[in-house]
């Protein structure tokens, strides 16, 4: 995941509506993938022209075209024109920066949004830009590569279950965004047992990797936000429905994906909240374990200095030095020193240092 | 309580409306509770069949229907067909990971609640889910589990103390929700106790320990923060009273509802406003424990180094070193070196070291 | 003063509007007085029944009711029947835990206010709940002991100085409300001075007593804060003046007394930001003296060790070591020591350390 | 400048409108000043009573009428009758210690203004507040003390350049403020330069004193914000020109104010932003210090302590110490010991102590 | 980039609408070229006097006025003259010190834009202010000095490449607008490098002087922001089209330009979160490091203390101590003292600083 926009250098000075892609090209070839349903009928297939996919006349089925791979801007630039598409909106389809947004353009609307998953090879989040445009019998969604999250739909469009194949294209696209978001729920749930795995370690063993760890979730973190919370703003518009493509009866639905959002963002500050005050705990425990350092030299240095300087005073070589001669000289210095010794321990026991 | 959603994972990729329990299994059965009243009867009993609780003719009674363990799902479903409720409503219902809201759905409100209370046991703040239906002439409430917080409410009801005998279902939803709000302020005197003592220890003799305790309690605060806050907006959506099914003679306590919300959040906010800069007091205090010890180190070394050089010097075996000889050269350099001990402490004396 | 909420339990699961009084019990009988007025008569008494203090019919004075003493909820029953005052209303009377609100009941408005004034005995801020109930020709004013701020107006309703005496029952009101804000500016000069000599103490000498001294004051402003901040709309629903109860020409007052707060308000925003930053200013200042007393240790150190190495290897046994039957090996020695230490000394005062 | 309201205490417990000067007395007598003017005419005088400045029956030209001094509350008093000013505006007037605001009466403007200027001999900002009070024809300005930034205007009424001669009262009350504002844009430039001055001094040469130095522009800034924030809501409130004494043509000249209250008010956000971080700065650079003289400290220590260490050895007295007599047992040792510091220097070498 | 506004003391005092220049003089002459275009023609021209530019009865072409070098107060009082433009707007393009904003002047709409661009010579963000007004069929733009980012827009008016040859002066102005957002980008992809950069450099590496780079990206920022902010107004008050110089088909594209704004705005609110943990991970480092120093003191310490002292005691001169004549009195000593040496380390290592 990276957080700062790159590759925009290529797209400055070039006239609006100009196709670049923007991005990594995640796939070789691109493909297009038709599915066409009603309650009776299901049919699945893959094309290679935008041509072969949809007609105006037939108003009797809904139309779910998937393209995957969106680097071959005239596969892209034939969409827009085939479905009569404002260029913009394509410009907007093959730049992969973007941030989740609506548009309504009366005709159609415009949805980008950000799939993201978990990758179980580089361990990282992986965000995928799709765009989505939903006509009046037709959902066209564009996306980075292949393989998505949303092979549980295409099941139920298959077998049939629940209520999918009997509600029109607004349904579908509703199906869609749901289950973009809930993944969202699997990585926040990650996420979570990550900062609670980072809270015990640092209670109990905090290091300098800890930090590093705390700084590297804070920066995912960064990232989520900036992707889920516009999420919020989509979902309410889509809910509140003002787009007459949007039927009445799939606005429950779509206030129930505002719900998950919000619960989303709401996951997501809380931790926040619970990384924020984190990096002062572990200055508080780095501050206590230099405290513990300090006292260990201290008390060893008080102890043995008046000691070496007592051996010092009796190494000296003054030849009028009369406790040397005396027979008990030896043990009563080795005495004082001990007593010195005890009396200084007791002194740090009664400061609390031991 | 935990701060992160989990088991959400088995939702993902499920028709919407699909019944999935999520949460722990508190109760091993579910058990339904019936209360029947109006101002001059007033019945109670358990039953098995929700078929068998409430009628649509008889309008002479309101009903309480309270069911405790949501995860029989076949129950809820039974519950959903009996009242003609929303299958949205009953995947919330069985979805213990919600954040208070409430929705309006014309015939009938749904409210979700967190009931929170403190667990002798375990000595942890318990959080429980509560929804509840408020029809013309019922109320529903589901919990995860037996025991809540409502029986000042049955006992109100069979006395027919107060006037709660005499009102509408909408009266009884406000006494529900109430009883509910009015258990936070428990938890939060409970919270204020100890966000004071740890002021005390705080003050007085922090350890590495206290700072354990503030993180606790900075993490029960996000906790509360988050059932709480969302509470303001359903009372007061609840007190603007857009819904036909609240009576204007209830709105007044609805309002005094609201209040209480205010109140508890203000608490809240008060104790984060407490808790925010008390990790800060602590590093104060440790680098002032820090303090102490090294004027201790530095205060014996700077004493004993220059007198064990003395020493040293004085060990040397040079042949020719004239002060060895003077009879009184060992005095006089005991008495140099209580000297430069004695003016070493005025030293730091005058430095305000000891 | 304290922040947090307490003796709540109390009410937990009672019916709504059941008196119970929640606070200090600061007086021992509830007193009534009663002062009744027009342009031309004054008369003021003390009586022991509500009720022989208002009758409807009478239309040419102005009656102002104080009631000290908030415990005895029976009187304050007596008082909600006599003039027809909402369950509800008498509820928050006797709960001293309300922050400062505004409630309009079309014949009255409910208002509560927090008196707060410094105790010179105690040497603390003391806050005291009063509740006011304006009626068309009559104030009420509930308080928790005896002992005010308002005498200033009973002296200018005696002597029938200013507009007060020409003026209705909402004039008397917001003669009322204008005299607890002005007492604010006290407590918050007194707050001001606090700040600034901290801020001396801070910059000039600052222990750790300092520290405590900040908590103190932060602690305090928290309170403070919560006290006035709902103040503001209480003032501004009052200036807006939607209730009919109080007349145009009063409405230039009250807008002076919204000023007022934002007045109040503002002084204690400022006196936070102050707060805010002094505890870096005090860690800032105590890793200064860290740096001193390392330097001092590191100075005598760096110094002696060398120095004592030397000694040490003079005071070695070895037989032949010519150094030792030098005539000038002492003295040479000895200069070569303070050679080294003038050179160490050099060192640091390049280093800007002397 | 004072952050911190005084001398509130006198006003406590008085009838409102009651006229007390707060603030210090900063000139000895009032004086009044009356300029007459219109396109063709200009008459500039002082006067003594307000009496002789202004009667309402001629039309054909504009009054500006200055009033330094406002500690001669009397003045102020028959100001207030000549001009029938309510007496809530006579008493803000003679109270120094309000935020810039306005208030429409109707009849007249009233706007209470700060005006910051440098003071050459104390190095302080000085603020007096400019209380104004726009009528159909007349200006009133009040203000503390003689001397303000007012000349530059009257210059050009006498040489009736730019459109001023030409304009009404709200033109010439335009100007003034505008005048005040510009002024603030020489405050605000002086602070900038003391911020970069500031962060100069922090990176390379941070003391204790930068500390102070900090505070004390964060204190200043606190001041300042004060100030200039509500002035935002007082041309944004002109501009938007709902009152009739402000002609359409003076209002684009009303939006140029608003425009630079942003630009100051910009500007001041950004100090504070500078500001914010610096402590954290000069923390840092402490903290590396501190880190500077450990590893002088520590590597002395370690360079030295093995060595007299081992010289103590071979000063041991035992009789049976076989080096002692060898012949290059001396030699031996002192290379030993070079050995040994060598190792070590390298060591902190390797370490990047060095 | 400078912070704080200077020069502006300049103005003070002067009539409103004089023409004073603020900034730095950039070029030496001011230079105005005049594009003129329509779909079928172009023509590009140098010209000397604004009259020869434009006259107000053709209405068939679009005119480009371009004028680097605002100095020459009196060519743009010329230009103002010629258009009719308002004295306030005037003296805007001449300051450059404004920030953006938009003004709606009916008859022409005043844009002031920040052109940002990374300067190669001096490594540094430069800023310049363009002031873009936009009449019925011509659009004026006023720049600090010659170069811009807008010859791709030249070039596409030249080839006629896109609609931009179509459409109307509002379009141009779009494009103008576009090309200075675009430019944003590049300015904030490099900066997000450079804080990149820095996070690796900091959790790797950190050293004094990455304090003073994030300080210096902090500062950036701080500028960035102030430029950019203000954008997002006037982008979407260009986009809600409140102006009827902007056609319905232009709108479209000033939505485009405000999502780029929003980007723009949400990259450099994720760079200055990033930045803003930064230096708590300086500090914990650093205090970390401080922990390893003092790790090696106190093991060095407590290693060599205890063994000094014990070479010390038999370094006495006391005539009486037996252990000096034994004859394995030295080895056992050595012995004794390795067994402490070894026991200290033992200790370390179970300590964990080793």
């Amino acid at each position: 995941m990276t957080l700062f926009i790159k590759e925009y250098q290529k797209k400055v000075g070039l006239p609006p509506g100009t196709l670049i892609h923007i991005g990594h090209k995640k796939t070789d070839k691109s493909k297009i993938s038709l599915i066409t349903y009603n309650a009776e009928n299901f049919e699945e297939k893959e094309i290679t022209k935008i041509e072969d996919s949809y007609t105006k006349k037939e108003k009797t089925s809904i139309y779910w075209i998937n393209i995957d791979g969106i680097h071959q801007t005239e596969l892209i630039e034939s969409v827009g024109k085939h479905f009569n598409i404002h260029p913009l909106v394509l410009a907007d389809i093959v730049n992969t920066r973007h941030h989740p947004k609506i548009e309504d353009y009366e005709d159609y609307l415009f949805i980008v949004l950000k799939m993201i998953f978990f990758d179980d090879k580089t361990k990282e989040n992986v965000s995928e830009q799709v765009s989505l445009i939903l006509g009046p019998d037709y959902v066209i969604t564009f996306q980075e590569q292949q393989g998505d999250v949303f092979d549980p739909i295409r099941d139920r469009l298959r077998t049939a279950s629940g209520r999918i194949r009997k509600m029109g294209a607004d349904y579908l696209a509703y199906c869609l965004i749901d289950t973009i978001i809930d993944n969202y729920f699997v990585i926040v749930e990650k996420m979570g047992e990550k900062v609670e795995d980072l809270e015990e370690e640092l209670l109990n063993n905090p290091t300098q990797n800890t930090v590093k760890k705390i700084h590297k979730l804070k920066r995912n973190m960064i990232f989520l936000r900036r992707s889920v919370w516009p999420l919020r703003e989509v979902t309410s518009s889509l809910e509140r429905g003002e787009s007459k493509l949007i039927q009445e009866s799939t606005k429950i639905y779509l206030k129930d994906v505002y719900d998950h959002t919000i619960q989303v963002i709401d996951t997501i500050e809380s931790s926040r909240d619970m990384l924020a005050g984190m990096l002062d705990i572990y200055l508080s425990s780095v501050s206590n374990k230099m405290n513990g350092i300090m006292k260990v030299l201290t008390i060893i240095a008080t102890i043995f200095m008046p000691l070496t300087f007592i051996a010092g005073v009796y190494g000296m070589n003054f030849h009028n030095m009369p406790e040397l001669s005396w027979s008990f000289g030896y043990p009563a210095v080795l005495i004082l020193m001990l007593g010195i010794a005890i009396w200084m321990l007791a002194f740090f026991k009664r400061k609390d240092w031991l």
